[in-house]
């Protein structure tokens, strides 16, 4: 009889890892493979950087309450977020989309408005890409292709004891934004007539609708002459985020609660959802900001940058990555929001 | 009340030509973008090529016939492929794939066990990608980047009159080979009892399954110094093809009835289910083959090759693309194929 091994008892981490592991590469110009947040591909005088992620209905995104315009210009921004996460320039993109006859021209119009306003946006090209009918949903897969120069590229990888840790932005904002949206379609679902009460709630409620790839802080970055020494993109959540960036420099991480920016928004959502900020900021993922580390003389330059808060720094003991609390107690920090 | 616009009316080719159509690119180092095989990008020295499809289950493949080994291998070909018509080499690739809890770690094995095998024989990396559960069903997208020294880039729009018209290998096997299959199927589904009647098909059957990237002859034609002055590849169909060759290089086109490679067993598979098998040359699909135009003199250095037909001739009379029969009359190749 033949085995039969679930999907569940690995988990979709532990899936990603067994494919991972069992993927080697061979090409001289493919300088990083899987790993990071994007693939690194040696050009010629420069790296071109290769990114890809796929959006499903009803996995990771509600029609419900998920416009469609919106939904094209999130799926282009996550992806040219990987770029950034390696210093890098998001040249061109690709759009595969797969609907089914539920969908009309009108609907596909929207998607691709917000692809294109996407596009303009982060100065990007959509050059190629195939639209298909599916039995069932909405299905968006997007690549990017960058470029970045060859002593600009930041990987997960290279973070030093004593680096200073730094996120742009602010953290939360968009897992409590969902939770928002989940429970206004629960009492819509419960009572049509009752209208949406989403009032003063608008930036969180963006923060998950319409995110941003931090293109911005990576021109100042560059203007201000700092080559991050390691990055990454905060979707899955600054821990597991962070964790990723210990695990492959071989470094520990202090991180100060009292430093963690969180929006007034995204504290007031909390309160209300009876959610703690801290954990949000932590676990909720989905924010698009960058996670990254910088030498010491570096941070100088950019300390005055109001996108930028410094929030801990590295340490040589590669196993306590841990949250320095505003009771001065340390907690590990873990990994939570995989399924 | 708001307009509602089926897609159906459209159609999924008027669809795509009306994103197309409101799609511009403006940056500098994108050479082309939509409307060939591959998208171009200026990476310094050479060009880099993009391309990305997606396969779905139940819209492109079925998998009560269709091992997930072999659909593995074909998601990497039938992208190798594209890179191919371009004339150049392909480097690296992404896969995303979206499964529901209907498949096994095991099942998950298999189908990357074939991808490697594609990455392997065509000599790609793949350098990343996303594992996501999916409600219903199968998903894999996949994107290539490749690469091409400026000089060789080969277009669908600069075929030149009097320029020869050539295919790589035989057509009409995979359509016949689906054919086979969803017959068999049907006879299973009213009789499990029944074993398949595949003896003797194993070509055609693996023309649809097993598809091949025409890389070799890629090396080949370098090797030979020829540069094709036009290129496609063979996916939609030869006549939906030519036409899009004829289209963007605005020249007619004659084809040789009697020239069009068609293998033995696609023959006979075409008498058995009473299909005609020049209309499967024409309309079938999926064959994978390269179609390309060389000038006079480029064809004298490959007529001797085997794996190359030549099958007709270009000509400056744009609204002429016509199939000269063996009882000497000439009809209008038309597209079909498009749902």
């Amino acid at each position: 009889m033949e085995t039969r091994t679930e999907i569940s008892s690995l988990g979709e981490f532990g899936l990603i890892q067994r494919i991972n592991k069992a993927t080697k590469t061979t090409l001289p110009d493919t300088i990083t493979g899987i790993g990071d947040d994007a693939a690194v591909i040696d050009t010629g005088e420069e790296y071109g950087l290769l990114t890809s992620d796929m959006l499903l209905e009803g996995v990771h995104f509600d029609l419900t309450f998920f416009p469609l315009k919106h939904l094209g210009y999130k799926a282009i921004a996550v992806n040219v977020s990987d770029i950034a996460a390696m210093n890098g320039i998001p040249k061109q993109v690709t759009v595969n989309v797969a609907l089914s006859n539920r969908f009309s021209v009108e609907a596909v119009d929207e998607l691709y408005e917000g692809i294109r306003i996407a596009c303009k946006d982060f100065n990007v090209d959509l050059v190629g890409g195939d639209t298909s009918s599916s039995r069932s949903g909405l299905m968006i897969s997007v690549s990017v292709f960058g470029k970045v120069k060859k002593e600009k590229v930041t990987y997960r990888s290279t973070a030093k004891p004593n680096d200073l840790l730094c996120v742009t932005g602010d953290l939360g904002g968009a897992y409590l934004g969902l939770q928002l949206l989940e429970r206004e379609k629960q009492v819509f679902l419960a009572n049509p007539q009752m209208q949406p009460e989403l009032e003063g709630k608008d930036y969180v409620v963006q923060r998950q609708l319409r995110p941003e790839a931090r293109m911005d802080v990576i021109y100042e970055l560059a203007e201000a002459g700092v080559i991050p020494t390691s990055m990454i993109d905060v979707s899955d959540g600054l821990a597991s985020d962070l964790l990723h960036i210990c695990a492959q420099s071989g470094v520990g991480a202090v991180v100060f609660e009292e430093r963690l920016p969180i929006d007034e928004q995204t504290f007031l959502a909390a309160s209300e959802l009876n959610i703690g900020p801290v954990t949000a900021a932590l676990n909720g993922g989905e924010d698009y900001e960058l996670l990254f580390t910088v030498s010491q003389a570096s941070y100088e330059l950019i300390k005055n940058n109001p996108k930028i808060t410094f929030i801990g720094y590295m340490t040589d003991k590669r196993d306590e990555i841990v949250l320095h609390t505003k009771a001065d107690s340390r907690v590990p920090i873990t990994a939570q929001g995989w399924s």
